[in-house]
Order: structure tokens, then C-alpha cells, then sequence
């Protein structure tokens, strides 16, 4: 697709398409798949092979992402790969859409080693989900 | 062009795209034309009236646009329109590919009424240029 467009155009999309054009899509049909959005198992990848796993991007790397899995006492989600693990930052963002809430964003950074002693990188991901059926996330990857 | 993207898809297009895929081939040749960027005449449009007369855009609006007019003693050129002007603001910026400079960036900011009495406006421009052959500008605009 990208190598098709003429210079300058890129996929750029807002929080409210990657979630109504894109992530509902895909919640509603599994099978959805689209040139700008690649399937990841998100525990299998280290951050800096996400880029070559991508569609398109250039500094920015779009996923869709199953539902993290649980640790057995099911408290907390499993967000860790085998060089390290991805830490929520901030608050969750809300994300509407014609004043209606249609889903949420919430940003992490990747973290080298084992918790609570990583150590800090610049890969950051930004995590789309619907709120009321959170099967599938959005993910979108940069390196800062 | 952007109808028919899918959606996310924009024109978004980086400094050096904007002098080496664009502004090269119109100063090349006057004929020529892109999807992408509208031919504009400066003096003759005010900063609102803009986004209707680009051929896409959302938040950002691109034009060619002829030299600037000088006025009579050649010293300054006309950056007026009708209901304020065009006031440059900070330095300009060197843009280069490969380490070779192959154009100017300026960024201009709209005073409506008349300098130097003019009152500041959330309009600002964008204005590339090459450095040896300024026959036409790009032009990006935007309503910050």
C-alpha cells in the first residue's frame, strides 16, 4: 500500500479512527486484517524487532494485539517478553467520539531486566482498547 | 487522492519530501501539478479563507505560491492581504538531505489589520523555499 502512494502520504491516523475504523473491525471479526495494521503476539516480541514485523512505518508501528494474558493468580497482566517488560506510564486517556466514550488509550515504556530493576528505554507503546469488549488492543509502537 | 485512501491515510509529508518531491518539480516547471497541493496567490487570500482552496487537509493546508511581489524600492517583499499580513517570526531553518542544504523553511504568523499596529492571529505559514531558484514557495498552513 505505502509504496503505492505518492510522496508524503503516510498513515497517520487519529486515536477515534484507529478505534471506530480499525479496532472495532477487528474485536467484531477476527479475521479482519488490514495493510496498515499487522497481527503481533506482543510476549514473543522484544520492542526493536516490532519495526520489521510492521506493514508500514517509518517512526511509527501499528499492531493488533490479543487480549494480554493473565498470570494464574489473574491480578495482573503479562507484559513481559523475554529481555524485559512494557510499564504503564501515566493515566489511561479516554478517547471519544461525537461526545460518546468509544474506548480508552493507556501508554507504557519498555523496561530491559526484570521488574521492579529494569532499566528504562525509549520504546514506548501506546495501547488502544474498547471498553466495553477488550478481546483485541490497538497497539501503536515508537522509539523516542 | 485522500477520498479514496483508506482511513488514517494522510498527507503528512516531511520538510525534505515537501523541496525534493514537490517544490523541485513546480519550480522545474510551472505546469506542474499535484493532488496534494493547491496553486494559491497569497496577497489575494486571507489565512480563513485558505482551507477551502487546498485540495486536502484537515489541520494542515498546502499551496504553491509565486514569488512574492516586491514592493517598489525592491527592498521588502509584500506579504499583505486585504484584512492584515504576514509577519515573520524566529529564523529561518536550513533543510538538508544526505548533508546537502537543498532549501529554507520560514515560519510566518498573521497580524490582522495594519503593521505595525497589527493584531496576532493563531494562523501561521510555513513557507519552503530553494535557496538558489525562489521562483515558487510550498506553502503550509495551519490554525494552531
Amino acid at each position: 500500500m505505502e509504496e503505492s502512494l505518492p510522496p508524503g502520504f503516510r498513515f497517520h491516523p487519529t486515536d477515534e479512527e484507529l478505534i471506530t475504523c480499525y479496532l472495532s473491525l477487528k474485536v467484531s471479526d477476527v479475521r479482519f486484517t488490514s495493510k496498515a495494521i499487522a497481527d503481533v503476539d506482543l510476549n514473543k516480541c522484544e520492542p526493536w524487532d516490532l519495526p520489521a514485523k510492521a506493514s508500514m512505518g517509518e517512526k511509527e508501528w501499528y499492531f493488533f494485539s490479543m487480549r494480554d494474558r493473565k498470570y494464574p493468580t489473574g491480578l495482573r497482566t503479562n507484559r513481559a517478553t523475554e529481555a524485559g517488560y512494557w510499564k504503564t506510564t501515566g493515566k489511561d486517556k479516554e478517547i471519544f467520539r461525537a461526545g460518546r466514550l468509544i474506548g480508552m488509550k493507556k501508554t507504557l515504556v519498555f523496561y530491559k531486566g526484570r521488574a521492579p530493576r529494569g532499566e528504562k528505554s525509549n520504546w514506548v507503546m501506546h495501547e488502544y482498547r474498547l471498553e466495553n469488549k477488550p478481546t483485541f488492543k490497538t497497539i501503536k509502537v515508537c522509539y523516542i
